[in-house]
């Protein structure tokens, strides 16, 4: 497999995507329209997305090769994946835009364009936040109206992986553990398990979800997930405490800055390493016993592993 | 039909909803949750999610009375309203909260106590206000798993309502028009159509949908539901004109300082009143052709042209 290409062309869809899915900048009222679109398309790795595209096509592939005559059917579900990428690109987008936000982390910067509350104003980012984390559901919901449990299952998913007890619990956890001078590695991983991890995770299932992907293969594809999600944060964390703003795209040493809990100021540097290295193996290890030997997501855990390096 | 007695039977019921299906407030984080609830529990008049039970029970009654073996069957669906009405309230509160932040209204007061911000802080009222519109979808997707066609068209409906093309175009425009002195009757329905009568058409046929209602009686409702939005917004308006604080419970006399474009300032009082009735009778005029002649609906319709008097 040639990874190179593969990526690209996942990440072609994923652009594609978000152009088709999402609605016109002039949409009314334009404003907020623009805002949506200008922070979903100021690009990034679109990881996520990504992971919900190769995920699916590769049970969709595993299910193909047994039988072939069902193979036109399955190219058809893997196209079908690119709503639910989009979804979770629009809740991710979301949450940055929210996080940047003054009463937040007050960042100007993001994948090296202003933020939008500073391209816009506060009030816009706000509304633009809550409005594309609104879309993701409407996207979920209609189209996969025509395979309603599967709709059903995409929006529990994300919902729950984007909730009070996830995604947004682990930010609010994050905020309180800046007042603390004593976190501890348990807060620290809740943390990350929640801020980042939850969506990783919600990538693999949801597009295992749209595969078809049996009840064991889902639960390895969660496992999978959270050790992915930690895997990324740890290095996230290192690269903060080492690169440079330019590298980033984002402004560098702001962690320390802002008195964060990251896994280096917890374990240090080369703990920090090593301790990536370790989430990276077992992510690699549960992604093993799937179908067709993890494929595409085995190189993906590798590339996220080489940015720390 | 005892009247008083139906609306505090929907109302005791949303209360106890509320109370059982929102996470604990001690559920980690416990601030973050606490504000969930904190911001839940400030009260209000229900309206939404009384609709909601309100619709249901009118379409299950209707059917209960063609078929009487099918009764036990249509009380279950009765019950099964009140998650989706939990959900609507979720996001009406979602909706309240962040508008009541310094970048939006800057509101100190909401129901007569502190607004999220003033209470817990801007970082935790935000992330709350998110939470709630998360947990929202979740609740459907959760509590209507059994039935996956009606959880999908839940979400979809909720997710419209509360887009970026309704109640969160409503707020954006709300917003840029205060900047304006010369905004149009035409500017102000947008406004209004989108930021107060999407989710009450939403609660109308989300309770419709539980209700097992026909097509036409949809129809039906979404039209109803707009009438009754903009009268609903129009008598907010003559209040905030009109009335003190301590009757509000909430800060009187802030459209008109912040330059907001109002029905009272375009219209003028008088012709604001006319308005509110001629929405009204049309909310009424829709709703007469339902099962059992609207019933409750009819006398809810009623209460919020009283308000105005």
């Amino acid at each position: 497999m040639d990874f190179a290409h593969e990526l690209k062309r996942h990440v072609a869809s994923v652009e594609r995507g978000l152009d088709r899915f999402m609605p016109p900048a002039s949409t009314r009222p334009a404003r907020l329209h623009t805002a949506m679109r200008y922070s979903l398309e100021a690009g990034g790795k679109r990881l996520r997305p990504v992971l919900v595209l190769a995920t699916a096509e590769l049970f969709a592939g595993a299910k193909a090769t047994k039988d072939e005559s069902k193979f036109e059917n399955q190219k058809s579900q893997i196209l079908d994946a690119l709503p639910a990428a989009v979804a979770l690109e629009c809740v991710h987008t979301y949450s940055l835009i929210h996080d940047d936000l003054p009463c937040m982390d007050n960042d100007d910067l993001r994948r090296g364009r202003p933020t939008a509350h500073k391209q816009f104003d506060e009030a816009t980012a706000l509304l633009a936040g809550d409005a594309l984390l609104t879309y993701a559901f409407a996207l979920l919901a209609e189209n996969y109206a025509a395979q309603p449990p599967l709709a059903a299952a995409l929006v529990r998913e994300l919902a729950d992986a984007a909730g009070s007890r996830r995604l947004i619990g682990g930010q609010m956890a994050d905020l309180l553990a800046e007042k603390k001078t004593d976190a501890t590695p348990y807060e620290l991983e809740f943390i990350h398990l929640n801020k980042t991890a939850a969506m990783i995770e919600a990538a693999l299932v949801m597009g295992g979800l749209i595969g078809g992907a049996r009840k064991e293969d889902l639960a390895a594809l969660r496992r999978a997930g959270q050790h992915l999600g930690l895997a990324f944060q740890i290095v996230d964390d290192i690269l903060d405490a080492t690169a440079d703003t330019a590298a980033l795209g984002k402004t560098a040493g702001k962690d320390a800055k802002a008195g964060k809990t990251t896994f280096v100021k917890v374990h240090g540097l080369a703990a920090s390493r090593s301790l990536a290295a370790e989430q990276n193996d077992a992510a690699i290890a549960a992604l093993d016993a799937l179908p067709n030997g993890g494929g595409l997501l085995l190189l993906l855990v590798n590339t996220i592993a080489v940015r720390s390096s």
